[in-house]
């Protein structure tokens, strides 16, 4: 594949675009559509946007992730999680409703996609690897609590802020005798009809007549409906007029062209919180990509998404939107409505586009409390309480990761949140890995294996220690190494020789290197040979670049078996109880 | 081991304290003095603090580690390479010369000892592996240069700044022309002399009929030979009216009782700084304190080492002194002498103090070019010039960190080269643990081994194939591992059964099971059982606290071979290819 190919996917799948693909891939984009503009409008809406930036964000990004991305069915546009982030990078520079949190957030998609893409061409995806599955799932079930918290100030039409789970909580609770009853009776049934339409509309649909899929793609239109009857609901009783707070006038139009701040000050203050979204949203965008293509043996190319989503991101920064990535639920209806190539993606583009030139004075008696509903039903399905228990069970160092997560970023806000994650359960794999597993072994009778004395009944002879290393000898655990050796050494005042069984020894830096010298000119000290065994082909090869094994105080031995029987000979006594260890070796 | 006895190591061998010993420590207390002396002035100089300072700084400090310390002979006090980390943190806050740069200095000594002392606490000395050794060469070698550099224009008599290496090179070339060719008369033949005395003493020496014991340690008071030898110069030809800089005055008196600041905004500037001289006087003094225990058999602990160091330099803090470490050379002195216990320290601490308390106005008319002199001899010794060489050969990824560390210590000071060498060598660990080794194994006929495919001539059947997992499955490799099996399987058409043999996995995290269970479903979808074998005691354990086992599509075994061999028959063929299969398997 030459490199043109390689960062232009349109390449591979446009030259075998024909009718048939076309028909589905338009039929997936109308579904998509009808789901995305309210998701649009309400995750603007979380981001503290006004309702139109979300449109806005769901036409040209979704065009150039179409040409860029590798996914045949992902669906990019504003998440909830990002949303979310958006509005707490923002709102550390600037007030909501000014035209400086506008800039930033626009500033934001410009500087996510360029880090995107920079580390796409820098091949940097694994830097991903750094958020586990644990801190993951933390994050997105704090994020889940948070937003569904964000949003219950609009149900119950009140003003509250805070930007941490306590403070909102307190917010709330001081606002609550403020409520207003017009909003609660449309905020509380709207809520409730969504609930209803994710898990009974379907089943309903079919009692009445619809097939299967037919009724799985209606219900998807759930919340186009809470739209058009809580519309409704406010003209028929004048609700404008009862204290409802309505969407109001959303200019009509295709997008502006809009320019990314280039103010080093604010760039200065965003970049990391435009570093954590990039993160945060590839690894999202990655794993729901990752999970569809291989419903159709299709493959992904990790560093080349996240070229397409930083292409995304730029084209929402220059079209006044804010930062995107491929989201979980539309990119599902995507691929179940038969979407079979990132055209249907464009195709959705050109449905937003016309709705924002055609639609959007339809939407000026929409209740705020409506898209609120929507937010909430949506985040909640993020929670994910059997988790931590899961983890409990399994992994203690699994569960400190995660709960270390959800406690941050309820506490101290998403960007502390993430941070933390990530450095709790990197402290804890270090610490693992700088006391690895090791172990005495001796000899399984009457075979080659040789087994953990502590787990099995095995031979040994006292004066040679044969020790298994369960990991490569790198830097984080070359001083583990040093003690863990003299430690077992000192205890046997009859030693003559030690074995280093290398079976599970890939790699072994410079560090390693420098512990084992320092082992072997210790034990040579103390007239105790230093011996290797099952050393693997390429360390070998290294090793032999050094003059380690000109100094070594001993063999290597391809077996462990050859090294344990020969060296057992060698007890320095003068009559050798070779019947013993003929016994033992059987 | 009680607590008590763990947190005071002198109740362990104060029990066994007798006349031979008092008398073995007192003779090396006093070779040790006499080292210490012009080497704790000169250190002083070197950290931009009065020559005073020094030498309170080698007095309570001793005596605190003696007391919680566990090497026995580790030799205590100011040291080259945190010298000069504390001119460069103090000189960030205050210039040199003024009570806000001592009090800096102490409240570094302060912030270091705390934060030593709760690392101690917290067992954390793990943390300490972070710094490879080629990050710990790179920057020491780097350190030697710029300590080496900032030297020079007390040799030549000159004003000269800067705080990198191309600053102090461009500083000293412009000022090279104020030379003061009385002060190099004093700098050179000094440098020179202490050079020979590394070298040439102790043969010369041996010549003129010294024993070879008396004539080494006799050689470690060459730099009070250089002291003595310079004042005399200084006396005889009146260099003090020809502008040879001295040491001038040194108050006279015990240390003063001294508190560091409780500023907070001082304390937020220095903390880093702080965490970096703890964590750099930790390694170097524990690499000592290990090199000299192994020698006579010993053990030392490194989480009371922690200890031990934290109150040192809590101590050197409340006595008016700057932050110390345990010194190689001078403990070399120590060990060398015959020092048997901490006590030898503390009758050091009292050597110092009665030199303060008699000595200092002998040191009136010293040359400050004597003492940077002194510094320049000990810390050439430091800088290593063949070990970018041998790490270039062995290893690039050491090589680059130990590049990075040297190139950023020199180019951008002391602190922001460590943290660059530990960045660098943990993204390229990092990075390789996102990709580890695997390889696809087959049968070698006529035994039960599974190895490479690509390196030995091996058995296989198209319908099963084995992957040998060579690291254990955690989240940064999680991903890694789905993308390579699919895509392994997605290679052959044929395929009925996926084996991974876990002979060398010795944890399996929660991301790693996530995406063990992932592997599983992809592949049952497509009809492909997945097996593994050789899955290790432990992890067996915990995997049969989930449900992984039971939705496992395939079986656990527990050798490789019996897994092999009752897969292969399984190859959905009517008549199976058993004569193949037996000829492979014999």
């Amino acid at each position: 594949m030459n490199i043109l190919s390689r960062h232009l996917p349109i390449l591979e799948w446009g030259r075998t675009y024909d009718r048939t693909v076309l028909s589905n891939d338009l039929m997936a984009a109308v579904i998509v559509t009808i789901m995305l503009i309210p998701q649009s409008l309400a995750y603007a809406l979380l981001a503290g946007l006004p309702p139109v930036v979300g449109l806005y964000a769901s036409i040209l990004p979704l065009v150039f992730y179409a040409i860029f991305g590798t996914s045949r069915t992902l669906a990019v546009g504003p998440v909830a999680v990002v949303s979310l982030m958006t509005a707490s990078a923002a709102g550390a520079v600037a007030d909501q409703g000014t035209a400086q949190y506008l800039e930033a957030a626009i500033t934001l998609a410009a500087l996510s996609g360029i880090m995107l893409a920079i580390l796409g061409l820098l091949r940097a995806g694994f830097l991903a690897n750094l958020l586990s599955h644990p801190v993951i799932s933390g994050f997105i079930t704090a994020s889940g609590i948070l937003i569904a918290t964000s949003q219950l100030k609009h149900i119950l039409g009140v003003q509250a802020g805070g930007d941490n789970w306590p403070d909102m909580l307190a917010s709330l609770a001081s606002a609550i005798v403020d409520t207003n009853p017009w909003t609660l009776a449309v905020g509380i049934p709207a809520t409730l009809f969504l609930f209803w339409v994710r898990k009974g509309a379907k089943p309903a649909l079919q009692v009445i007549g619809l097939p299967k899929r037919a009724a799985e793609m209606t219900a998807k239109a759930g919340p186009v409906a809470a739209v058009a009857l809580t519309i409704l609901a406010v003209l028929a009783f004048d609700l404008d007029g009862r204290g409802v707070n309505l969407v109001g006038a959303i200019p009509q139009g295709l997008p502006p062209f809009a320019v990314p701040s280039t103010d080093l000050s604010l760039i200065e203050k965003l970049w990391v919180p435009a570093l954590l979204i990039s993160i945060i949203g590839f690894v999202e965008s990655v794993s729901v990509a990752q999970t569809l293509a291989a419903k159709r043996r299709q493959r992904i190319t990790p560093d080349q998404e996240l070229i397409g989503l930083g292409a995304a991101n730029i084209a929402s920064a220059f079209s006044g939107g804010y930062p995107v990535t491929g989201g979980f639920a539309r990119s599902a209806v995507n691929f179940d409505a038969g979407a079979q190539t990132p055209a249907a993606g464009a195709y959705t583009a050109i449905g937003i586009a016309l709705a924002t030139l055609f639609l959007t004075p339809l939407l000026f008696s929409l209740p705020v409390a409506t898209l609120a509903a929507t937010i909430i039903v949506a985040v909640l399905s993020l929670v994910d309480l059997k988790t931590p228990g899961r983890l409990w069970r399994y992994s203690k160092a699994d569960f400190a990761a995660h709960a270390a997560t959800i406690g941050i970023t309820l506490w101290a806000g998403v960007e502390l949140g993430v941070i933390a994650g990530v450095a709790v359960g990197l402290l804890l794999y270090l610490w693992r890995a700088s006391r690895p597993h090791a172990a005495i072994v001796g000899r399984v009778p009457e075979t080659e294996h040789f087994r953990n004395v502590d787990r099995h009944r095995v031979f040994t002879v006292p004066h040679v220690l044969s020790i298994r290393i369960d990991e490569s000898l790198t830097y984080l655990n070359a001083r583990w190494l040093e003690e863990y050796v003299l430690e077992r050494v000192a205890e046997r005042p009859k030693l003559r020789h030690v074995i280093l069984m290398c079976s599970a020894v890939n790699e072994i830096d410079a560090s390693g290197l420098e512990s084992l010298e320092a082992i072997n000119h210790r034990l040579a000290d103390g007239n105790i040979g230093l011996h290797l065994s099952e050393v693997k082909g390429p360390v070998t090869d290294r090793l032999k670049r050094t003059h380690f094994l000109d100094d070594l105080h001993g063999r290597i031995y391809l077996s462990q078996d050859r090294a344990f029987v020969e060296l057992a000979k060698d007890d320095g006594l003068d009559t050798a109880p070779i019947d013993d260890l003929a016994r033992g070796m059987i």
